[in-house]
């Protein structure tokens, strides 16, 4: 069996509280045996989660904007070399089997649309953007989570009902 | 002196006012003798306001995300038939000078977020999204307009400024 | 009617020679009423036949790997800011009805190769790379010339057979 | 210390023979514990290098032109749905520290063009187009092998002096 790939989307630059969100939801994925996708960068939510994931025995794939790995956080096992800049936000959520967005900025608000766009399941952790994807809510696509620990239930849920 | 590349994005579902201003937009556009990029498919914001740039004797560009034409409006002139998909929304906000966003569902949003991500201009008409990127409003990156007429005199502008 | 968009591939770095005969397939193509689509850089093969088409009021498209015109020929009409580095090569083929090569490098290779893979036709133009793609030419997808002229002449029977 | 990723290109119709030196290159990087990365498909060189990298207990990369996974080699661990067609081609040899590649038609060619076009050292087995990039071979670029030993072999040597 494949195991499932969780993307983890979010900020740049993040707020300490919002890394330790993306820490704690990178070593709860881990220990899930899940593998854990991001942006791939070395900072903010990208560096955070990669180094949860990777403190706790995870495999980290990070999908690049860059054609070299030069930017690419050290948590990351295995960099995705894009080339195609903030395009790779598409390869993103294509990737993932479900996503789970923290707070950010036009990035990430780019890499929700897009998921819902191709019709991926999100999960928002703390990110205030529901309101405007409300019809997404309505149509189960769309998810809201207050604490990693909820957003991961939400994942292990929704896992289960694909089997 | 190369002639501006205006980019209107929108809704490829879209209500009949939505796809009059789009018309309209197109119309003004092609009177600028500016060219009109979209996103080239045959369908609301994209075929409206192509269609309204034809009919003025406007040049319009379509970047598929298809690879193939057999999907694109036949009102535009060029096609780029890029084959990466939605991917390709990021290829339409780096190409254009400067982007006009009517209403739209998750496809418009991410438009209007790389295009800000991506440092670029954009233009809200009728679209309430703004709230949400407050930050890029105040960074002089955002404007909003409530009418074809108001968002085009916003981009001679912002145009004339680039000069 | 939309107009056909030729496709004009060879190297960066060319000799006279083979910029004489981009000029003048340039040149051929505009006289045509053909629009010339090539990767959209000042240099070599691109720069000199979207040249060619200018000097004789031909429409060029350029589509360029970067993510802004900075280093765009000035003889495109429209650039096309792709942000995807070489991956554009496939975006150069697929928005071409039909692709002329020049002689070039491994970037030439890679866009005769992957016109090829996608099933669109190519005319080489004193391109020795005929025997490394034998198979192409028994299918009738892969066509040689020796002039710009003869090139020409083979788009047009191209051309007249698909409608 | 990051593992390498070691690229297997080749074609997706395939001679037996072909297959079994894929099988044998993916058992061999296996056991080297470095990470196979092709693109991803059920079929051909791409199924057999990741069959034979996943019987030897390695981990297995392919970068998918797809959208879904629905195509994907179920050998294959990390499948990356990019989406944008046969443009992941770049992506494949951007994300590979070295390329290996076996005999294969436009897609196969593409990827050896596309890999010396970004610099990316690329070792041919048994692949007879080493004729053309004669100057990527001066140049060190491109090396020859005959079989999936020597191959691994030469790959070793230049991973020796990266460091």
């Amino acid at each position: 069996m494949r195991k499932p790939i969780i993307g983890v989307m979010g900020g740049g630059t993040s707020s300490l509280k919002i890394r330790k969100d993306a820490f704690d939801l990178g070593k709860l994925i881990a220990k899930k045996k899940w593998i854990l996708l991001n942006g791939g960068r070395s900072t903010g939510v990208m560096d955070a989660s990669a180094k949860g994931a990777k403190r706790f025995g995870g495999i980290t794939v990070g999908i690049l904007p860059d054609n070299s790995i030069q930017r690419a956080s050290k948590y990351i096992d295995i960099p995705i070399c894009t080339g195609v800049g903030e395009a790779r936000n598409n390869i993103n959520v294509l990737s993932s089997d479900i996503i789970i967005a923290l707070p950010g900025k036009a990035g990430t608000i780019s890499e929700i649309a897009l998921a819902l766009k191709n019709g991926k399941t999100v999960i928002l952790l703390n990110n205030p953007l529901g309101s405007i994807f409300n019809e997404y809510i309505e149509k189960n696509l769309l998810f809201l989570s207050r604490t990693p620990q909820e957003a991961i239930k939400t994942v292990e849920l929704i896992l289960s009902k694909k089997k």
